[in-house]
Order: structure tokens, then sequence, then C-alpha cells
């Protein structure tokens, strides 16, 4: 496969993308590389590593969308941009795939300019794996669209479903609408209305509403909520997992024998935070596009990167924007026929 | 102060609601309670204990709000439940205070009706402490409207204002608006339209947009958001505050050193348990309402109960709904001198 990867999108580019994109080449045979960014700067990086010529391509641009930069008016105005030219690989289908860990509201603005929904997706969704007690559920949408229709959470229902089935191989994978009830009838207006849709639906193995509170139980395969409450839900996970660890900290300096419980601690306290860390799920992808575009945490180490070109490589072996046209056929369908 | 207790409330009921009841005469001085609910049960409990009996009065109510119970039809049929008769005597003034711990929509339901709003409140909001790094928040609203309006989180932001200045004595304290992002424009209708509300209301100190990523760090005062939103949030708190302690448990078992570890670390582990503990904050108010209204967590034990009760007490001591009314003159003259 051939990934695009945005060379100078992250807190931590050109350093980590530079050397995350060469251990992504050691692990994944075949791979082929498409640099994107400023010539010198890359090539200045890439000069640190041994790695074979002939896998890795060098697209130059001279222009960065920055982390803080205005989303809309930075992909607007800086059309040579990194981020810009990376999608258009995708969108020409030069490379199969495309990975970013630049600034959110750009490349979700850009993915949908470049690569445009599918036919008969009514919103793209960003989705993105999420520990449980169990190994990992899917969750979306995660901030592609704040103001949801039902109509959209019953899309993300079976695109999600799709993902599940294919890339972690589980059958009739099980689908909870996230609530703040679990009762039919519970929620806001949204929520009441996804649920009357997935109640109905056919395509997919709905099981009901799902608490917050429940959630990582590990009972639920793929987690339908609107872009607005998924993007706080993953915020205040993070938060609260920071939080939780530093109170631990806090508390551990209060006494020696603390602080010697915890060095004997110290391997498995690092596996915990290994498995809240979201660079270990290798990003996120926005479902519903004509074309592979993969989010990396926007401070992704080298590691992040790394994972989040897996995923691309993955996604695109299995050729899985093709997949998801099957899936949203069948809607379109039903619709019409309807 | 004279409160009301909804003796049969919660999960733990009679048995922790009565002890809890007694640790409270025997903490807050000149207290005088009014424990509502089965007569024989609830002496029965009482006889295990050494009280004097001037300070408790009994009210025989023979009905039972069960957790499993639908909200509204629970309320509206089960006239002579305990929770019923506890609220009853809030609104007629026989007691200063109410607590409950039993079912929550129907806690809800129940308030709204028999405390009715005070004049000028859109809609009444639930309002809780949250542990942060530097101590306490307060968040509202955590469920009481799932679908609010702009102007309705405006309300809570003055009403909570107040809570944070009366009853924490913290002057001027910073609002923050729960959002998924912190510049002006982020967000979803919701939060655009009530950040231009806020960003113009002079009755309180609104510093702007803040992400649960970051509303942990302690710098916000008063968090404002809708309560589909403040529910999720904090049961996504829980859900994650429990896996992360669920992981460290299965980490600890894996090696003998860990356990050696965790047993040394054990006071502080506890220590990390009591502040995500909702028990300890004692409970939530019902704000916006012709009387006070406290709702303990549903699984508080005697502590729980025990510290709702002493919220109750405060709030009453301060005359807090009076408080209230003068915040929301202020706003509905406001609104008709526009």
């Amino acid at each position: 496969m051939r990934i695009a990867l945005d060379a100078m999108g992250g807190d931590n580019a050109p350093v980590e993308t530079i050397k995350g994109a060469i251990a992504a080449l050691s692990e994944i045979e075949k791979l082929q590389l498409v640099l994107v960014g400023k010539k010198e700067v890359i090539e200045a990086e890439l000069s640190k590593y041994k790695y074979s010529k002939e896998r890795i391509e060098i697209v130059d641009t001279r222009e960065v969308i920055e982390m803080t930069d205005d989303p809309v008016t930075a992909v607007k105005t800086k059309k040579d941009s990194s981020m810009n030219r990376t999608l258009e690989l995708a969108k020409e289908g030069t490379v199969d795939a495309s990975v970013s860990a630049g600034n959110t509201g750009a490349l979700i603005t850009a993915s949908q300019l470049k690569l445009k929904r599918i036919k008969g997706v009514l919103r793209p969704a960003i989705a993105t794996m999420f520990p449980n007690k169990k190994g990992h559920m899917l969750m979306l949408d995660v901030g592609a669209t704040a103001d949801c229709k039902p109509e959209f959470l019953n899309q993300y229902a079976m695109m999600g479903s799709k993902y599940v089935e294919i890339l972690l191989g589980r059958k009739e994978p099980k689908v909870g609408l996230l609530n703040i009830g679990t009762e039919e009838g519970k929620g806001n207006e949204v929520t009441r209305g996804a649920y009357e849709l997935l109640k109905e639906n056919k395509a997919i193995n709905f099981v009901g509403n799902v608490e917050s509170t429940e959630v990582m139980n590990g009972e639920i395969d793929v987690v339908v909520t609107d872009g607005f409450t998924g993007n706080m839900v993953l915020k205040t996970a993070e938060g609260i997992a920071k939080f939780v660890l530093s109170i631990i900290k806090t508390e551990i300096k209060k006494s020696v024998i603390y602080m010697l419980g915890a060095l004997l601690l110290r391997p498995a306290l690092k596996m915990i935070k290994l498995k809240m860390d979201s660079s270990e799920y290798g990003g996120a992808i926005f479902l519903g596009l004509n074309g592979l575009s993969i989010k990396a945490h926007g401070n992704s180490d080298s590691n992040g990167i790394k994972n989040a070109i897996k995923v691309a490589n993955r996604f695109a072996e299995i050729n899985f924007v093709e997949e998801l046209k099957k899936v949203i056929d069948i809607d379109v369908d039903k619709e019409e026929t309807n």
C-alpha cells in the first residue's frame, strides 16, 4: 500500500512524524510512504535514519496549518499546506490512504472538502477506539458534527458496525446508543429519536441505550452518539484519567512508605497509562468519505504516528471505502422504496 | 433547623438512612428531624440507637417509590409515598428543607410538582459539587432538563454563582461554559447561544468556554451545562474513575511485588477513592424551586445521608431560597426593561 503522511502536522512534527514513518516502514512490508511538507525539513530529519530510498517519496509544500490556526480559514487560505496536499493525494488516488496529526478542526474541514461524502451519507463521522474491560470498543461520532439529527446516528451505527465486523472480526457487533438512562424514552430529543430508528434497523444488532458508567464493561462493540456528546465524553475520560493519576502522584509524595509502594507498582502504573493512552489505538478515522483520512492524536509521538500508519494500511488493504458504499447503498435503497 | 428525611429512599434504606439521621443529630446542634416512612420500620431501626426523643418526629406513610418505578407514574399514583410526603412537608413549611436518596427521576418530578418553580425561573437545575485539583467546583445542570435552551443556561450561571458565593464564600466566582472547544463559536447550537448570553451578563463573572479535559484543573468555580451533557459527564467521570481503579486492581494481581506495593499504597488508594466518592459531597440540590430539596446519591451509606442532611441544614440556615429569589428578580426586571 501507498500512504501519504502530513509530515508537518502535530505538536511534535517533524521529529516524531518522520521517526514514526521510519518505524512504520520497518514494521510493514511493501509499505510505500509519501511524506508531505517542506522538503529541506523532511530531508534533514530523514538523514538521521537508514532506510530504503525507493520506499519514500517527498512532496514539497511550502505552507503549514498550525495547531492554533482557525480551521476553516486555514484550510481555505493555506492551499499549499501539507495537510491539504496530503488529502489531495488521497483524493486523486495517488495514494491509498492519508494520515495527519495536525489541527483537528482543520482536518475535519479539509477531509470533507477534499474527499467529499460517499453518495447517500448524511454526515461523515469520526470513529475512534476506546478501551474497555474486555479490550476495545468503537465510538462514533466523536467530533465531526456537533448538532446531529437522529438519522445521522442511525447511519453511524451501520458504518461503525461494518468497521468492527471487518477490522476486529466481530460478527453481528452489539450497537449501544450512548444515553443518560437505559430505558426507552430516556435522554434528549436526539437520543429519543435515534432510539426509534435504531430499534427498527434490521441491518444492525441494536441492544439499546447504554450509560457512560457502564459502557466500559465491555458488553458493547459500537457506541453511537452525536459529535458534541462523543467529543465531550472522550475529553472527560482523558481529563478524569489524568486527574486520578495526578492525585495518586500527590498522595504518594506524602510518605516514604507510599513512595516505596509506588516504586514496586511502577510497571503496573505504566501499564495503566499505556492502556489509557490514545496513541496506542492508532488514531481516529473519518467514516463516510470517498477516501481514507486517518487522524493521529495532536500530541502523538513516533509510536502514535506509526500506529496511525498501520491502521491506515489495514483500512486500505481491505478497501474499506468500497465496503462502506455497500452499507450505504442498502440504506439508500431502503429509503427509496419506503 | 427542622429537616424532613425520606427514610425509605435509596438502595440502603432504611438501615443507612436512619443510621445517617442519628449521626447528623450528634453532629448538628439544635437539628430537628422528621423521618418520613413506614412507622414500624423506622421505629425498629431507631431502637438500635440512643438519641434524644424530642429531636425526632415520625410521619407515617404507607407507600414507597422504588428505585425501579417509572418516575412520573410513581409520583402521581403513589400519593402517600415517603418521597411525596417529605416534599409536601417542605412545601407546607413544616420543615426548612427535605432530603431523599430515592429514585432520581421521581425526585426530579416530585420536587418540581410539589415545590414549584420560583417566579421567573425558566427551568430548575440540579447542582452538584465535583472534585478538582484545588478542591471543588459546582456543576449544573446535571440532569433536571435534557433539552435546554441558551436562556436556561444563563440562569443556571446566576443561580450557581449565588450558591458558590454564599456557601463556599468565593467572591465573584468564575463561571465556565462546558464545551468541546475553548474559542468563541465552538460547540453546538445550545452552547453557541449560551455563550452570547453569558458574555453579556453583567451579574456573573464569565470566563468563557471550558473543555472537560481542563475543567479539573481548579480554575473554574461554576461549570454551566445542559442537563443531558452534565449528566453524561458525571456518569463518564464515575465510569472512568472506576475503570482506572479496576485496571489498577487487575494489574496488581499479576505479581507478588505489585501486591506488596499496593499494600504499602493502600491508605493512599483509599484516599483517592474517597476523593472520587460522591457521598462525600452531601448530594445534589435542586436550584430554582420554592423550597429546599436535597438529593443524596441512590447508593448512599449513612455517611452520604449525614452529609446530605448537613448540606440541607446549611442551605436552610442561610435561607437560600430567598437569596435565589433576589437573583432571579434582577434577571426578570432586566428582561422586562429590555
